[in-house]
Parts: structure tokens; C-alpha cells; sequence
């Protein structure tokens, strides 16, 4: 999809390390989510953010609204097993408690921190540090003064707020940042990135669509999105927004990353979808084997079939799979028949296969 | 998205007109599903077809492999209340039964349909009655002459397949025909329809990502490969294949369209991730909201916003929308606040709001 004899926007961008996290550069897309919990709750932050990363997530944001917050805060660095990113509205007094509280970056929206003499404060104690900061332009909390220019598009006024605070961190020397500009579309999340990568070809980007709904629509919605922007060598970490369980949000991203070959963690399933030819429990059987390959952390490919017509086809072109018939399935490796079984012997002959032939899983 | 000053792929593809739903020539794009019910089953067939219409299909596949199922087919075309297309594989008999028998369309497979004497019989049964045919092309079932070329990739394979196929069609002057070509991957689904688009620009497409798994991985896959296509203008009509309920397939789809701005069935709701700010369960009133918004058809936007950050910004942007506090809500319609209600009058209120200021729904 990408014409890899050019260099990608997204291997021009600088580097940026947050916690042993990098971003940009060309370096592998981390994967983020949001703790949804009271910071306060100090037990339950943590217990999120161990639930986050065992489904793969690479950095972790937890807001920081008072002081209260801030307090655990600390706590919650000190013993977290992801970076934490602390999440600063209206006050910047909180992004300076973060910093030198053990944030691995703290995000801050240009359209509510007030002024550049409160940013600049924010900036030095990072820059004091070390530690980097997210620009998190958003269309529903602009500044009010670029909000309010009727004639402008959502896109415009998201590239003019970020290119605005951009340059005046850069203009105080200051380089140690990641930009993202959100808004709920699809079509202008895509004009906003694409006309970001351009106008600041050097600055990572940080993208995902915002508020993009529940379940269903929020996975289409930044499926598409960022699906759109990754394939164009556009976007350097992701975060998919849902109205959900934010592990969810972290499962949907890895699949997006996967979908378009830019980085796997789990295996991959092939899987029909079943029709009046299926003589098996096929989405039974489909589901238990996606919870299982959960498990297994080898980049192999993994069929479950329903029938003669492409079943044994696709069984064939993977790593492994299973051809279903009536009651029975076929067990194919690497395009030979190893095992024929019984309908409920499927799954555990299929993960027999896998964990004898790929141990390391 | 797209440069609407030139003509797009879609709209120079020829019409093809299945029962009353036309596809192509940049007509709306239809949504199809497939019946996953024994065909020899007519009321579950028929049950199911008749939910799939209340979610929105516009066009429905049904498996016609043996002729117990064709004359079963029979009774389903007479009482689906929508277009229903057999699905042939191997025997072509049955599909001169299925155009016989009511079929709005049949399906046939290059790959395994036979000789071009047995395809004749077909085009001219469905010439003489004029139903159209489409022509489905899949990864896992290719002619086995061209399956074994090593030396091409998958998209070279698919691309050779369907356009010899098409190629005696319209040699035979029949051209009543869409083309799909499947895989199961998403890059080579791009690469794919981008060179049929390219080759055959008058052959509408029906597009979609096949043994894409279970509903996460199946909706991300065919969202980043649907959404990519359909930006660019290519594909005439869609279907997601997802090894789950057919009725979750159509919701996924429809989906997709809305969210690149193509064709819209329901209310946009446009919902933030929950986070530490968040101090009412909005991701119980955002589900029942998306869940009562099924019943609503008319094409407003409908904010469900948890904190006083973008919630207000969001919600004045949306036709109606509330922006939640600690136990209470702020209702807006058209960027005014009409009422505050309690936590637990929120849905009831915003939904009172929409009937009464959107009746038709």
C-alpha cells in the first residue's frame, strides 16, 4: 500500500521517548489508551493500567483534575509497569505538579491552559526534566478566539491552533513534543493529519478520532481513520477513542496496526463468515479460538473454515487451520493434512498443533 | 475526501439493476448480507432475511448447493421482502434452477464453476429472463490453473481471474454483471479493487474483505479496506463479512458508509471516552442512547458528552446533545441549552426532545 523505495512522512518525524517508549522516526507505533477511573483511586488507577498492558498497550494517560489528583499521581508512577501521561486542563499549575511528580509526558490543550506566560512555565519544567509533552488540540475545547471564525473549516482551525502553539514551543527552543488534533469525523480527521504531516513534516503526530462513539461505530470510525492515515505513512503513535472498556480501546488498535501489516502481537485469524453450507458451530468455534490466540504471542496465521468451498484453499495459505465438514475438521500445517477429528476435539488438536510446533508461544 | 469536481470511479461504472435495487453508475451504495440459515429451511431463511431488511440490507445472499435448497429457494424468492441472490458454487444446474426459480441475481465462482460451455448455459439463461449475474471472485478458490502460478501475488492472480471471466461475458454480449474479487487481507483488498477500478472502469464492484473473523477483527478489517476504497470512489455496492449474527454485518456496514459521509441510515451519536472526569455512567446512557437511536431515521447528530472539557464544545456542535456533570445533565439542542435533568431523566429527556423536534422520526 505504501511505496517503501520513498522515505514514509512518519520516517522524517523526530524522535520522541516517553518513558522507554519511542515515538516517531519511523519506529514502531506504540499503542495508547486512558484510564477511566477516579485518579484518586489509586488501587483501582493501577489495576486499569495492569489490565492495559497485559492487552498490549504501550502508554497509558490518567487525568489529572486537582490537587487531590495530583497527589496519587505519584503513587501511581512510582508503581505503574506503563509510562503514564498526565492528562492537564485549565490549570497549569497541575502540569507542573505532574512533572515533577514522575510523568513520563504530560499532555496539555492549547484551546484551555490560557496563556502563553502559563505554557511557558509548563515548558521549562519540562524541559528542566526531561520529560515531553503532548499537544492535544481538540475541536470540541478550542480557543475561543479561533472557535468562533465562522468562515474557517474544522480542519483549518485545528492545523491554525496547532501550528500556532507549536511554533511557539519551538520558537523557546524547545522540541520535545508530539501534536495531536482531534475531532469526531472521518473525513476531517483525515484532511487534518494529512495537512499536518505536511505543513510540519518534522513533528510526530499522535492520532485517533475523539469521541468517536461506542462500540461499533467507534471501531469503524477509527478503523477507517487512522487505517487511512497509517497506509499513507502518516501518524506515529495511535490512541482509538470508545465510549467502552479502554482495554478495548487497545485490543482495536493493535488490530488496526495489524490489518495493515505494521505491527502484530498476536497471531492472525482467518475466520468465514458462515452460510447455509456451515455444518459446524463455526462463530463457536471461531470465538474460543481468538480468546485462546490471546495467549500466543508467535506472528503465525491461523485459519478456521466452515466449508469445502474455500476452506481447504485458505486452511492451506496459512501457517495453520482447520477445514470443517459435517460434525469433523481437517487440520492443515503449512498446507499438508496432519490430523483429521471429531467437531469438539477441534480447538485443543488446533492448539496442540500450535504449541508443539511454535513452543516459544 | 474526495475531488467531487471530477468524476469519481463509481460513477462511470455501469447500472446493474438486482429486484428494485440498482447498483452503480453512482447510485446510493447498497448493503448486502448473506443468510447463514439451511437454505432447506425456508421460515429460519426467511426469519432471518426479514431481520437483516429491519437493519437496513438492502440486497440478500442466499446458498443454493443442492437441489433439495433450490426448490426451497423457490419459496424464499417468493416471500423475501427483499432482492435475493443464489449463491451457485460447482453445479452449474443449479444455477439455471435459482433464475428459474425467482432469484433477483445469482452468484457464480470462476474458480470452480467449470468449463466455459457450462457458463454459456448460464449467461444465456440469465440473459433470457434478464437477470443479472455477479461474478465472485475469492483468494481461497481460484482456478486451480492460475492458483499455481507462483510467480504472480494474490492481487495478480485475482485481478487475471476476473477479467478473463469478464471477458467472455461481455465477448458473449452479456454485461448484466457486478465483479467482486476477495481476500482476506486488507492490503491486497486495496490493491485489488484499485486495479479492477483501473482496468474494467465500467464493471460496478462489490466490494468487501472475506474470512475477515470474528466482530473486531472482521469490522477493523473491513472498515480500513472499505473506508479506503470508498474515499477514492471505488465500489458500486459493499458487504462485510464477519463470522458473526448476518444482522451485525449489515449494522458494521452501514457503519462504514455513514461515516465517510456516503449514505446515512440513522442519527450520527457522537460520544467521548470516558475518563477519570467523568462522574455519571455514560457508558450505560451512551449504549442505551445509541440503542434507542435505532428506531430513529432521520439523519441528525446526537452528542452524549461526560465532562464539562469538550462536552459543552461537542454538544453545541451536535443537533441535540447533553454534556453530563456529577448527577445531572445539560441538554442542548442547536448549541442552546434547553433543560437540566437528573442523571437518572437524561435518556427520557434527550428522547423526548428529538420526537418532539424531529416528529418524522
Amino acid at each position: 500500500m505504501c511505496d517503501h523505495t520513498q522515505q514514509l512522512p512518519r520516517e522524517q518525524t523526530r524522535q520522541v521517548q516517553v518513558g522507554a517508549v519511542v515515538i516517531g522516526g519511523g519506529a514502531p507505533i506504540p499503542v495508547q489508551s486512558m484510564c477511566n477511573t477516579k485518579t484518586t483511586d489509586v488501587a483501582a488507577t493501577l489495576a486499569q493500567i495492569r489490565d492495559l498492558a497485559k492487552n498490549g498497550c504501550d502508554i497509558v494517560r490518567v487525568t489529572v483534575p486537582t490537587q487531590a489528583a495530583a497527589d496519587s499521581f505519584v503513587q501511581i508512577c512510582a508503581a505503574s509497569p506503563l509510562p503514564v501521561v498526565a492528562d492537564i486542563h485549565f490549570d497549569w499549575r497541575l502540569a507542573i505538579s505532574a512533572i515533577k511528580s514522575g510523568a513520563a509526558a504530560v499532555r496539555i490543550n492549547p484551546g484551555n491552559i490560557g496563556s502563553f506566560d502559563h505554557v511557558d512555565a509548563i515548558i521549562d519544567a519540562a524541559g528542566e526534566v526531561g520529560v515531553p509533552i503532548r499537544i492535544g488540540v481538540n475541536a470540541g475545547s478550542l480557543d475561543k478566539a479561533i472557535a468562533e471564525q465562522d468562515k474557517l473549516s474544522i480542519a483549518d482551525k485545528l492545523v491554525h491552533s496547532a501550528i500556532s502553539f507549536t511554533d511557539h514551543l519551538e520558537r523557546r527552543g524547545f522540541y520535545d513534543f508530539v501534536l495531536s488534533a482531534k475531532v469526531h469525523g472521518v473525513p476531517e480527521t483525515i484532511e487534518t493529519n494529512r495537512r499536518l504531516s505536511q505543513e510540519l513534516p518534522h513533528v510526530p503526530l499522535h492520532i485517533g478520532v475523539t469521541e468517536a462513539g461506542t462500540r461499533r461505530q467507534g471501531t469503524v470510525k477509527n478503523s477507517i481513520a487512522l487505517g487511512v492515515l497509517l497506509a499513507e505513512g502518516i501518524g506515529d503513535t495511535i490512541r482509538v477513542s470508545l465510549t467502552d472498556d479502554p482495554a478495548e480501546e487497545v485490543r482495536v488498535g493493535w488490530e488496526i496496526l495489524s490489518a495493515i501489516g505494521l505491527r502484530r502481537l498476536h497471531p492472525e485469524l482467518v475466520s468465514c463468515p458462515t452460510c447455509g453450507r456451515t455444518q459446524v458451530d463455526l462463530i463457536g468455534i471461531a470465538r474460543q479460538v481468538e480468546q485462546r490466540l490471546q495467549q500466543v504471542r508467535t506472528p503465525i496465521s491461523v485459519a478456521v473454515m466452515g466449508c469445502v468451498v474455500n476452506g481447504p484453499g485458505e486452511a492451506r495459505g496459512a501457517d495453520i487451520g482447520v477445514a470443517c465438514g459435517k460434525g469433523q475438521g481437517m487440520i492443515f500445517v503449512k498446507g499438508k493434512t496432519v490430523r483429521k477429528v471429531k467437531e469438539d476435539e477441534i480447538i485443543d488438536a488446533l492448539f496442540e498443533e500450535i504449541d508443539r510446533r511454535w513452543p516459544s508461544s
